[in-house]
């Protein structure tokens, strides 16, 4: 049902409202909204079906340039986003677009989230999120007991309960796609998430806009870890990652023999095991951190920007497997570090929410498609960086 | 396919059938069923969708003066009944009615079961309930072995293989929505439940009706609670609960410091930790208890009837936590107390079902919609009282 | 979308396939198809509706003789195979065919595989089978760590990626339902199965040809074992199990107490504990054993063959159980036998595939509907034991 309101107010369509009863599919177009934009732009819904698939609805933004695939059935995550001949995205061993049914979170160990693990784009969280394994929690009697938290907690495999398209009919016609997903559980968190996908028409960026807000009456822990997972083209042997940061510390020893090298990566390697690195993002005077990934030739990146205020930890996932394992690397900005959440909590880094209390999170992407604007990018973060030299570690700090 | 049989015979219509490969929606109205008959009622099947009720069929019951929703999607539960001013039933921190797919019983430390509970009525069971936590079984090889129970057992997360409605075409035409859910797997339990919900034309009384048959060869344990939940109008600062009681016995040192106001329930709290009382109720001449809920004007109420020759033990759960996180009071009869069935069983209170063997339970439920019948109840229960002063305990038992 | 390519390439038709997003029903006939065959042959999907079984898809084929029941929704597992007064399959007290998002693995301690477990030929496998119970892998930062194996794996509870039925024009023939089920994830097994089930017209036999491939860049364990279950009308009361072995070991001392009959079947006994052989298969000079579960009169049976090149080993799982319980025997090729994994590999009986590589797997099973084919199948197994003596254990080896 398309809102037929004047042309200052912006175009609005609900596809999921579950308090009515709505899961529609959608083709919203520039023809029937923008009239006077000549961008061919669209936003789709699509059903997927078959095998782990089935059930699992897409939505895909095309805002002209960029071709955004969110997934509202895998708690908001983002699939891939294409532009020419630039794709964020990665080749996982994990083929389809699971649907939450068929992933059993406590599976092998914990780590049944692995199963489902494809996106470009996949929240981890909300009321945790790293590492498997026991933590304590308050129990319905009041009393302290203990569970098995599952690998990078819950968020990805929770379906939207509300998803709406809003396009703003002025100029430059900014499409935005709001979500709402429900962490709440009688005797546990009651933890909302607002997200907003949104991208100017022709535009070679996109920005999530999240709100975390604690619907409970009481004070509640939460964590969210913004896995952005990326394959080739941009990531290749040669390839480079630049953030301001005021400190790297590698995880663990495998990293740490690597720790000079942090920033570059080497193609595929059947049998290379993963090297973290966890990072203290540097804010420029605007208050946000710049980071990039581009390719070897330098001519094609990813710039991914936000505020240290916001997500003050960066984790660099580096994972140049052999390509049939999963060639990515994920580029991290946190609340706190991807390790079991009885560390975070002990290094001060699992935040609290006082009841109804909320708080936002902003990531701004762009898709670089030049040698000069690889540059310029460059330049940016090493302005931000200029205030100081990082501190790298030589060895894994414990605790980190 | 309506049964189209002379006006002697009931109307029967089937609706879900796992062997005949049906699940029907319908829309059942007294204009084309009981042509006679001047109220205006309906059985109406409602297909939910979007976010985790995607895939849920409700069965709504209007008999021209309550409306109840029943799932059969969840164990033939019952998600709210409404009568003017009145709803049995409660705001739970879980917005949507969960599709079983989505609730993973392990999770939380056992504790998955809560992520879908939200229901005014909801079976706990059927190979167990209780608390989650170890508890031991037969194994394929004869052998004891042991395995984790999980918060409340099974039962409300599993759909029903037939679910059918037969509505009487003589006054004061009983209308009734049967259902069989199985709880039934190799080398474990082959239980059956088999529901009625009944409710006559106009009334504001409503019935279920259960049989648990065990089909399997050898004797079987079972269990059963039926967790009747309210929260607001019947919920209020100053409510009462009213029940003949032989004995009263806090579950716990929280529940015992208040086992001296254990029948009056305060207003929403933030921090309340639930109080649990364990009861085994007195019975009438007439083999029935009779309890009731009533608000703080006592003009508003719900009564519940059973047998404790069918249902022996009680359970009064009082939660009245603050309304976001679940302002709510369950009235809980059942084959024991909501403890893990390992102790459970050492108090002799796991019943056992002889190969083919089937044990009935029945409850009635009324909806008070005045201070006349508020008052009634309360004598009715004060008769039944009257037999002997309840033992109230100052301290847990231990054990039960 | 029928192919509708000339006479001499076989009939094509896509039911499934995620990378194209289909997942179709089909109704495919000798009318249409194989225009000179007077055999009235189908292929026909059913989408099962209602409890457990709501989205499951059947694939039935009916060759004019046989009529094949395929379970692409359950790991292409077969849940009946039926010819005249013979059905290869067995009562489960699991009624329906359950989908796999009603089961959860880890339930009932590992043991939730049984609650879906009702097919006359479930694989088990990939990355294990056998008992459920610790054992070692290797996790993202290339540790040792442990995980809790579930019984018989994952693949009977995975969705077909893609289905094909393929029909030879030429006599006799063949239908071929040709699927593919994907076990794969980040950090864990990349295995893929292509499994061929097929059948000529008019036959009493069928065949299924698997191939598992290691599509990881590192060597990786597997584990395969085809659960093969009858029950009525084959086994009854005095129905014998005919196979060549080199060697029939009782896994524990209950099997051991009736390793002298472990041939002979006895009618259904309430209370009866399973028994377990564990078998080496002889082949014969083709490279082939021939086993074959007949009935008392030995005028019905079921003939199933295959290399134990492929195969090695061979269990026999008797469970003449009350029929309520299920009376069901199970014959099992297999890579190995049904321990836990930890104690399989242990005895050598994990294989690996090397990065890339495939194994494949035949079985070809018939129909024997008269005294003289049973006789026939009888005496050629004979010849194939006429070889060597078998070495009959009495007692448990330790290690098997």
């Amino acid at each position: 049902m398309p809102n037929s309101a004047g042309p200052a107010e912006p175009f609005r369509q609900t596809l999921i409202n579950t308090e009515r009863n709505i899961n529609a599919s959608a083709e919203i177009t520039g023809r029937s909204v923008t009239l006077d934009c000549p961008t061919d732009w669209s936003v789709r819904t699509i059903a997927l079906r078959g095998g782990k698939q089935e059930g699992v609805d897409l939505v895909v933004i095309d805002n002209g340039r960029l071709r955004i695939s969110l997934i509202p059935t895998r708690g908001m995550g983002i699939f891939e986003v294409v532009m020419g001949d630039v794709r964020l995205g990665w080749d996982s061993p994990v083929r389809e677009i699971v649907h939450p049914s068929f992933v059993t979170l406590q599976s092998r160990g914990g780590l049944g989230w692995l199963e489902g693990f494809n996106e470009f784009i996949v929240r981890c969280g909300m009321e945790s999120c790293g590492a498997p394994g026991v933590d304590t929690f308050i129990n319905n009697n009041g009393d302290e007991a203990t569970m098995e938290l599952t690998l990078h907690g819950k968020v990805a495999n929770l379906p939207a309960q509300e998803l709406e398209v809003i396009v703003e009919r002025q100029p430059p016609h900014r499409i935005r796609v709001r979500g709402r997903v429900d962490e709440r559980t009688m005797f546990g968190p009651k933890l909302e998430l607002w997200t907003e996908l949104s991208t100017e028409i022709g535009s070679n960026a996109f920005r999530i806009c999240d709100v975390i807000t604690n619907r409970g009456a009481g004070e509640q822990e939460f964590q969210m870890l913004y896995h952005c997972n990326v394959g080739r083209p941009l990531l290749q042997a040669g390839s480079t990652f630049l953030a301001p940061v005021e400190r790297v510390t590698p995880i663990n020893e495998t990293a740490a023999k690597s720790v000079g090298r942090y920033a570059q990566f080497s193609g595929p390697q059947a049998g290379f095991v993963e090297q973290v690195y966890c990072m203290r993002p540097l804010a420029g005077e605007d208050g946000r951190t710049l980071t990039m990934l581009c390719n070897a030739h330098r001519d094609r990146g990813m710039s991914l920007s936000f505020r240290p205020s916001e997500l003050p930890y960066l984790t660099l996932w580096k994972n140049t497997a052999a390509e049939a394992d999963g060639y990515v690397t994920g580029i991290e900005p946190a609340t706190g570090f991807p390790q079991n959440r009885a560390l975070e909590r002990k290094a001060g880094r699992v935040p609290r929410l006082a009841a109804g209390a909320s708080r936002s999170m902003a990531l701004d992407f762009a898709v670089l498609a030049s040698a000069d604007e690889v540059r310029r990018c460059a330049d940016a973060i090493a302005r931000v960086q200029s205030q100081r030299a990082p501190v790298v570690d030589e060895k894994p700090a414990k605790p980190l």
